[in-house]
């Protein structure tokens, strides 16, 4: 797959230098192009807790290397431990983030003390996690193309492109795919609040990729939807439940049933590395509750009466039956349901 | 209906004093409280299109006063028909505004020139106007509180409430009159991007009403409603169709379908004088698109790169098969159709 390969990444989220890990400070963007440098595990989970660095497979990687910074400061199993614990519970819903620290944890746990040394055991897993998630991203991108050949306008939600996960991204990562493809006429982005993330971060993706967009607030999909200005809506996943139920940004729900009832493909892309067979349906996930002042302040200004109180979930759950079709970097699953999911998973990765 | 007349109202909205109309500028909610003083219909059409002045029934009511205004200045038939036109086309979206414009104008020029002047005509008309829209948010308020005698927690849009229509609103004054009865346990207000009339507006007027409330962006309704957390939506309209199709506040539409999935009601409140037995459908409803500076920056900082398109559509149209009722100062119309709407429409008011 040559082509996908060299398809331009609009940025580059997180980099490792062997010392530091260098992740962009995306609560900064657009208006600030920086990279913070993280050098502990605590400095991971943080920038994780604060979105500075967001998007189910890009939280995993940097829980990866969150882990491999702490060994190099202490190699020791408890220290293995308590970072694995830190980094683990940063974020509740996403299942990538736990995932991935505890495939780094098992490879240090389990592996020949006589040959090698934690911080490299740990090194090499991150890698393999990072380079595996680029590879995901670039089939995920191909396979979803495929999927929308026949749609030219796309909707999509908060950020799922280069920002959200190595490589190109997921759902974002298609859309890139279809405009190299020359297959895309425009993407309408919502803006994602609380924070902003379609606004800041699609917006700015897109924009580097020269790809025409517009703008829109989250409420303003549905009617636009219906109206028939969308052909199709993809989006990403922070966990696909065994049954093919999708947690995915606060506001997924809505643009699941309004594509069902306008009669187009609401489609979810994501590498395997989200699907969590644990999880037997989305009433089982965990849906992470933020700070209520992301909702009740603006710009650090106050937008509703000090009495006020708000209420910020971050995610929501699409039942499976509004999935059309889910894109892993393994192909994809059309209809999704517990066999199916179960099926695709058992296909050994490309 | 004694006890309704002396609910408390949050707030005034609107006053005629003789010289000119007071208006609470609506913009500056909940930061500041300060009326406008509109001398002329273009003050008037001004306030209307900055939505100093907003909510269908109230730019009814203020456009009627428009027309006195102007009146006032130059009682001509030239400044009257200048005026009716430059305070009609304020808004397009509403057909209380036109109506009540119209009303006026009729009314002068139908009035018998030898025994009333055009002034005093308009006057009288804009007064009852005015008085009609006070009546019917009572009775709106008392037959909403009836249908919705089940319910406890209660899920809104936008605002709806004294800042909306004149005296306690549409939906919010079915919200108030629960909770003076003591059947409403609390309610979750969205946020209503892009301007928040629902953070600012509907949260104040909440919180001077000592109504327990919450405070969501807007594309948390589905998920919260799928899971459990509503027993009612109610929301107010701009105009219903003959049909029965609502055009409402954006995101109105995505409420329908996620109250419809969970199988609770959508009750949508208004006057009669929001029904359009002109508009067969909702696809004959223009829907405003306004200035796309109101999704692309927030409190004057721009959230979205420069290059970045938006797209502001102010309004959705929700069809009436999602539609549970209606309910109007003459009562309620479960299931609303076109046979039905002209059946109530046919109900002499009370």
């Amino acid at each position: 797959m040559a082509t996908t390969r060299a398809a331009p990444t609009s940025v580059v989220a997180l980099r490792f230098d062997g010392a530091a890990l260098w992740a962009i400070d995306q609560t900064e963007l657009p208006w600030r192009e920086r990279e913070l440098e993280l050098k502990t595990a605590e400095d991971v989970a943080e920038a994780i807790r604060r979105l500075q660095i967001r998007g189910a497979p890009l939280i995993g990687v940097a829980g990866a290397y969150g882990v491999v910074l702490e060994l190099a400061n202490d190699p020791s199993p408890d220290t293995l431990e308590r970072a694995c614990a830190l980094l683990r519970s940063a974020r509740p819903t996403a299942v990538n983030l736990a995932r991935a620290v505890d495939r780094v944890g098992d490879a240090v746990r389990h592996r020949d003390p006589s040959s090698t040394d934690p911080q490299a055991t740990a090194l090499d897993e991150a890698r393999r996690i990072h380079a595996e998630e680029e590879a995901a991203s670039d089939a995920i991108a191909s396979h979803g193309a495929d999927l929308l050949a026949g749609a030219r306008r796309i909707l999509t939600h908060c950020n799922t492109g280069a920002l959200a996960a190595p490589g190109r991204g997921t759902a974002l990562a298609v859309v890139a795919e279809m405009a190299q493809r020359g297959t895309l006429e425009s993407v309408i982005a919502t803006e994602s609040r609380p924070l902003l993330q379609g606004a800041r971060l699609t917006a700015y993706e897109l924009s580097r990729l020269n790809i025409p967009h517009e703008l829109i607030v989250d409420s303003a999909a549905a009617g636009l939807i219906a109206g028939g200005a969308v052909d199709a809506v993809i989006v990403g996943c922070d966990r696909v439940a065994a049954n093919g139920d999708v947690a995915n940004k606060v506001g997924t729900y809505a643009l699941a049933l309004a594509a069902h009832a306008a009669g187009i493909p609401f489609v979810v892309a994501g590498p395997t590395s989200t699907i969590d067979p644990n999880t037997p349906g989305g009433a089982h996930i965990a849906i992470e509750e933020r700070d209520p002042d992301e909702v009740g302040s603006l710009a650090g200004r106050r937008i509703t009466p000090q009495q006020t109180r708000c209420r910020n979930p971050a995610f929501d759950v699409t039942p499976a039956k509004l999935v059309t079709a889910l894109v892993t970097e393994r192909g994809v699953v059309r209809s999704p349901d517990a066999a199916a999911l179960a099926a695709h998973q058992a296909i050994p990765a490309r």
